[in-house]
């Protein structure tokens, strides 16, 4: 096994170890917000190591001073392999000695996860969420469709997305105030407006352009994945009475505007190299744009855990995997860009809810409790068929190596109230 | 009537009179694109104007060196006020003349548009595109769905989006590659893949939004109508046959994501304020929120011409007026917010299809044609379902004033033939 000499970094169960490296934007008291790589339960501050000429990089010296990661995205996979090559060197017990056996480095280079604040970890261009997990589109598609109409026609044959919101994109750890908006309460001809009763989670990765294609030029599923920089946690929060009213005939809007969040660390493609595999087998042969060229999914272990408002601790109400995933994150991006749409770096490009076969598998409220009908009852004695105000809801993943985790650490929002609006 | 000193400004049917003042981004040459206004047939240099110190401007000297309009759309409306406001004195017969009597200034200051390159005016954040045209809602819905479920149940109550895509939101001028996608045959089981063969416009308007919005916050119309900084002409390209395959259950996605053209001059809120006009009676009542507490639409007339591939000239083939609009930008933006969906400096908000009660009015080649069923006959003899290669889409509108036009000027596509992909 391959260790580091950072303290923790190579203990059972730690997301953060050497073999990991995610990429994140951190501060620390009132210093400027720079790029960051998780180590342990440290932080590696790259834009110290990249002053002190410890990281070279073709591109200049300032591209880790800034508060996003979307620099560093753009230069592409040689710099991304480059940097992550010499990082493994300059902490593993084997490598480069020259910052381990340098204490001032250290003590300027690594500081304490619990004493930073991490921030969005890049400016998010455009988000687009996709609809990529087959158990869950029959799920949704049963309850809002009827069963012999559960999987859409096209569903078998394309990577079913829509664009959604950056602008409400927020890093981990951002209160999620409960949205307004119109329902129609069930028999009623007229909608209400108010705050949403039918607040839900959507448990799914998100996937991290690095590279931009040009408008006009589709790229094949090879190229998509070459375009990935990486994956992080992403909570696509919804308010399902508000999607139930306004969905119809072109999509959600404003029941998946008001936030969605994502874990704080980038984890890059090259760590997740062990832990490719091919999406399911195939109902419907593809079109050639969309085959995969090899594996383009990952066996990545999922949990969904609920800390109700008042109770003392967090428990899991839902274990999946994305492998699951009918269509991987570089096919969704190939069908993204057929059409001669453009990609930019930084765009974020969610899965789709990610549930398993089985019922505990479900990566969302809506299906955990069948549309409300089978309300969860928690430890604490506590039942839930929705999220209420105070409660604080928390997806984590790693994928398991043999003798290490490539960790995604969390993602996590607690709920507060909704506005008062109009005032009165 | 208020009339200009320059050139050819106060001629009947001329868009750039000085009430008009519309901002841009031009370049000539190999310099640097930078912010100007419209007035007759010139481009005033508001970076040179500034640096003049002709235009004193609170926030700093470097508001318009820029490539963006977003800086200036960003101060809001004061700033946008007093600029108008300093601008109409040094351009009007009986204004400032300390312009107008150097000849100097004149010539650094005024650029023939002949001579100059426009660019996209601003930088889109986010693209949103309505649907809030009664008769196009009608049209579609009929044509989709069956007359019997034209329009769905909650359009009268809200207005209906989607999130669009930024990155391909092009200025006029930008030539439009026909998108390859899945389309699926009538009667088959199984979709195809190639280049759109229904390829389409839609005639909107577009709503420039300055002034940004907190996430989590609400705003009313009226603060919405606040924050609007101008508007232009858009055309929402459109696959029709991929739109059809793909639109259900998440709404448009790729059939609309591979081209967004908008007019190249942002006309101001403030130019279209004698144009005012309300929404269209309402069918049912609106929650207060969507309330209008003023009138917030306007008389905009619209023309849409074709010139079909090898013509000598372009033909007008719809008429119609942006008044027609049952939900105006400010109630769509305030819809856009209400769960709490922050909105930036440079979202574009597009109208939705405007199409007035005749037939002559559609703003859609899918309406003007019936699907396809009924072809257009222009002059040159030629017939057209829908947009064949080399053909080219010009959008015009203009607000009559009594002796001035408020002008948009044009937004112009012609379409070249799709890409070959993937390669052999």
């Amino acid at each position: 096994m391959m260790a580091s000499w950072i303290e923790g970094a190579n203990e059972a169960g730690c997301h953060f170890p050497v073999q990991n490296l995610p990429f994140g934007v951190f501060s620390t008291g009132d210093s400027a917000p720079r790029c960051g790589v998780a180590i342990g339960e440290f932080i590696l501050d790259l834009a110290v190591l990249e002053q002190a000429g410890l990281l070279a990089l073709a591109g200049g010296t300032n591209t880790f001073a800034q508060p996003t990661l979307n620099s560093f995205m753009g230069l592409g996979p040689d710099a991304w392999n480059s940097v992550r090559a010499r990082l493994t060197d300059l902490l593993s017990v084997s490598g480069d000695p020259t910052f381990n056996d340098d204490p001032s480095a250290r003590e300027r280079c690594l500081i304490a996860q619990r004493e930073a604040t991490l921030h969005l970890p890049f400016q998010v261009s455009e988000y687009t969420d996709f609809y990529a997990g087959r158990q869950h589109a029959e799920n949704f598609g049963t309850m809002f469709r009827g069963p012999e109409k559960a999987l859409p026609p096209n569903w078998l044959h394309i990577p079913i997305g829509y664009n959604g919101r950056a602008s409400t994109v927020v890093v981990s750890g951002t209160d999620i105030r409960r949205p307004l908006g119109q329902v129609r309460p069930k028999g009623a001809d007229v909608p209400e407006f108010g705050p949403c009763r039918r607040l839900d989670i959507e448990l799914e990765m998100g996937a991290v352009v690095g590279l931009p294609s040009p408008m006009g030029e589709p790229v094949s599923v090879a190229e998509a994945d070459h375009m990935i920089f990486g994956y992080v946690l992403l909570n696509d929060w919804s308010a399902r009475d508000i999607q139930a009213w306004e969905y119809q005939p072109l999509g959600p809007f404003q029941s998946k505007a008001f936030a969605t969040s994502i874990s704080p660390w980038v984890v890059t493609k090259a760590a997740l190299e062990p832990f490719r595999t091919s999406t399911p087998e195939r109902d419907k042969d593809l079109p050639p744009y969309l085959r995969e060229p090899g594996p383009t999914n990952y066996d990545i272990e999922l949990e969904v855990l609920m800390q109700p408002n008042g109770a003392e601790h967090a428990e899991t109400i839902a274990r999946t995997n994305f492998r699951h995933m009918y269509y991987s994150s570089a096919q969704q991006l190939a069908h993204h860009s057929v059409c001669g749409c453009k990609m930019n770096t930084g765009d974020l490009l969610g899965s789709g809810t990610i549930s398993g076969p089985e019922k505990s598998q479900y990566g969302s409220l809506l299906e955990l409790t069948w549309g409300g009908r089978d309300p969860l009852t928690l430890e604490s004695g506590a039942t839930r068929a929705f999220i209420e105000d105070g409660d604080t809801l928390i997806l984590t993943g790693w994928a398991q190596g043999e003798d290490y985790r490539i960790g995604f650490g969390e993602c996590v929002g607690t709920v507060t109230p909704a506005p008062s609006f109009p005032a009165a």
